[in-house]
């Protein structure tokens, strides 16, 4: 493909007005969206009005006149209409972490009630770190066993041991997709709950969590919802499961009527007893905005069009990569079907310092050390997601072009493309 | 008192230009900082920096270049100065809900393995309602139980069946405050762990928690702290105990090495590992703006001399409503050594809408309904919270002159202030 056809694709996308959203540095290629998604231009205003008018002039009246009590069910909402959920069924809480911790304790204490034998939380090797702690964490509270598989070993994971098949829906190294609705039906047909992270999911792929048939779902907000470093997250139950059981973080924003301040724990009615302490309203506010940039999309075609959009960008991208930098390899799934909105490259030696090297063309992707505790992860990772909100075709094909340029003329060779930072 | 001499005493306040740090709406006279503080002038600013530089220009690269990473930390040695504890030892995280159940269950463990026939919790019956869920869900988790006292029975309830004490140092509703020192050392002496919540102290009364003996301390940032609506809270561990369990909300944040992003959990050195998802750093950097005000005192006398400054503004605002509205009854300590930042009234029957009418004159406090289960709390309470950095002396005198008005006028019959509200 050349420029120009990239440049006709923008020029034909029904999506692009959508970028329009966006408060962009100039110049800047940001494929880092599934790490933090960019400013909306709405936030900087919203977020001014909470802190000077609602905080600063209204005070604590505002948990009545200006919403903030019910801030995370009605961000919840919007969510919901993202990833095939009803209102009323998702809210906003917490971390991804702490929200994890929630749904797979209540998932547990589900599977105990049920089939006290199974003892098993079954997850993929490489999910991500920060949700394999958790379980591990609750496994060893609970005396259960956390198993760990390589993907494509799933299916025969899911046996009578199995109590909760618990997996990140694209995985965030490799954007590799699984198939939530085949995953789902074979894990009920083995008698397991699932419980499924749409961190990387949630405003990027479609999901459709009541027609693939997922027990309960966990995401963050800062990812593709674009709601800013450290957004909330949020947690959704099957509407059958929500009331089954307590989750262990009772607090106060959970109980049926949190200011009658009475001694005793009473969860409220679903989902909002997946609440815990008083809510981060600033960064809630934030999430808003954030949520409102994807729902943005709803009049054009919504998910389904983004996803065409978010394939058609990576696809791009891939191909040119792999037609001009022989050196890389493709990590990520060729088949659409599998691919989340990311693509991962690997290199055997330089990954870290191509990846400054193209942050210092303004180009930013992120690296992923590889784990040599684990054979099928143990390649250092070039990642690169693509948000169909903001990105264009012509950024796809520039940032395959600068990628080119890095590689053949050495200059990730530059001391200071070589120092390891902290957070990378 | 005089209203001169209320003016007097203003003209005399050493600590009058702290005001100055605050964006206090125009002829509101605000007695809800132990609810929410209000804005500090600085924050606007500093959270549309963020905004719209540190997450809008430079994006994912913040976390390393504006510090993102490190806020917890930064923040929590700032907090560290306000309530005796060391630099490295207390980390701003997630709710005050969220942080007493990492504490909570890091104490029962350690009880567990030191001394497993312990199997209660002893608390406070008046304790603010989200402690003793958090507490209740933790007892049936672990097959502990719950013993809910009198302030005045907690010493008889130290024996050798108490695993933990967990009191909060200042009374939500009544303002009494524990002595901290006397009841950590007679938990010491029965063997048993304390558990602080400072969520009415922190930059409200001075605390010293290694001097008087604490095990585990939490707190809160939106109320004396000033750091906006749901700012996320902080917790701390004696050093002698940081290191010795895992708190079981293992997330990523609390691992040695986060973006190792390695598959098995190892918790971070210290007060670190008590650090669960990503940071809310919209909502940090907010708070991080509250906790300089007060820290703005320590040149003029810290804690000590905001104490002396807060006791005079209770005392006299006790002293003028006891002598003005005989209807009401003082519900705090008139002990100095026993009274928090808060002043708490009772009236038998309407005592809701004389707050809505007090409010209607933009005198701002609130109502806690009486909790008819539990005959200390059974009566409705007006309170009254002073937060000494902003509240001058005849705020005071002239909040108890406008409940004096409102009683002796009787307009808090007009059905407008009758009507109740979700949130108050």
């Amino acid at each position: 493909m050349t420029r120009d056809e990239a440049l006709a694709l923008d020029a034909a996308d029904a999506l692009a007005p959508l970028r329009e959203q966006f408060s962009l540095p100039p110049g800047l290629i940001y494929l880092d969206g599934n790490s933090l998604g960019v400013l909306p231009k709405a936030t900087a205003a919203r977020v001014q009005q909470v802190v000077q008018q609602e905080w600063g002039v209204d005070l604590i009246r505002s948990w009545n006149t200006a919403g903030w009590i019910d801030l995370p069910q009605r961000v919840g909402d919007k969510i919901a209409r993202l990833v095939g959920a009803g209102p009323g069924e998702l809210v906003v809480a917490d971390s991804t972490s702490v929200n994890l911790f929630k749904v797979l304790s209540a998932a547990l204490s589900m599977a105990q009630a049920d089939t006290p034998k199974r003892k098993r939380i079954v997850s993929e090797r490489s999910n991500f770190p920060t949700d394999l702690y958790i379980a591990e964490s609750l496994a060893r509270e609970r005396g259960h066993e956390l198993v760990l598989v390589e993907a494509d070993e799933l299916p025969a994971a899911l046996d009578e041991h199995c109590a909760v098949l618990m997996l990140t829906h694209v995985n965030y190294r490799s954007g590799r997709m699984h198939d939530m609705a085949a995953l789902s039906r074979m894990a009920a047909d083995a008698g397991a709950l699932t419980v499924w992270d749409l961190a990387h999911s949630a405003g990027a792929v479609p999901v459709d969590l009541h027609t693939d048939g997922a027990d309960f779902a966990i995401g963050c907000g800062y990812k593709y919802l674009n709601g800013g470093p450290g957004a909330p997250a949020f947690v959704w139950a099957h509407p059958r499961h929500a009331e089954r059981f307590w989750q262990p973080l009772a607090g106060w924003m959970g109980h049926a009527a949190p200011f009658e301040f009475t001694p005793g724990y009473r969860p409220a009615p679903g989902i909002s007893r997946y609440l815990c302490g008083t809510p981060a309203v600033l960064s809630l506010a934030a999430l808003e905005c954030g949520v409102d940039t994807v729902l943005a999309a709803e009049p054009l075609g919504g998910m389904a069009a983004l996803r065409r959009k978010s394939l058609a960008l990576t696809r791009l991208f891939a191909d040119q990569v792999q037609a001009s930098c022989p050196s890389l390899t493709l990590v990520s799934p060729r088949d659409d079907a599998q691919r989340g909105s990311q693509v991962c490259l690997s290199h055997p030696q330089v990954a870290y310092p191509v990846v400054q090297a193209l942050i210092g063309r303004s180009v930013i992707g992120d690296f992923r050390a590889g784990d040599t505790s684990h054979p099928a992860g143990a390649v250092d990772i070039l990642r690169f997601g693509f948000t169909p909100l903001y990105l264009r075709f012509v950024d796809a094909w520039d940032a395959a072009e600068q990628l080119r340029q890095v590689l053949e003329s050495g200059e990730w060779q530059r001391p200071e493309f070589n120092q390891r930072q902290a957070v990378t």
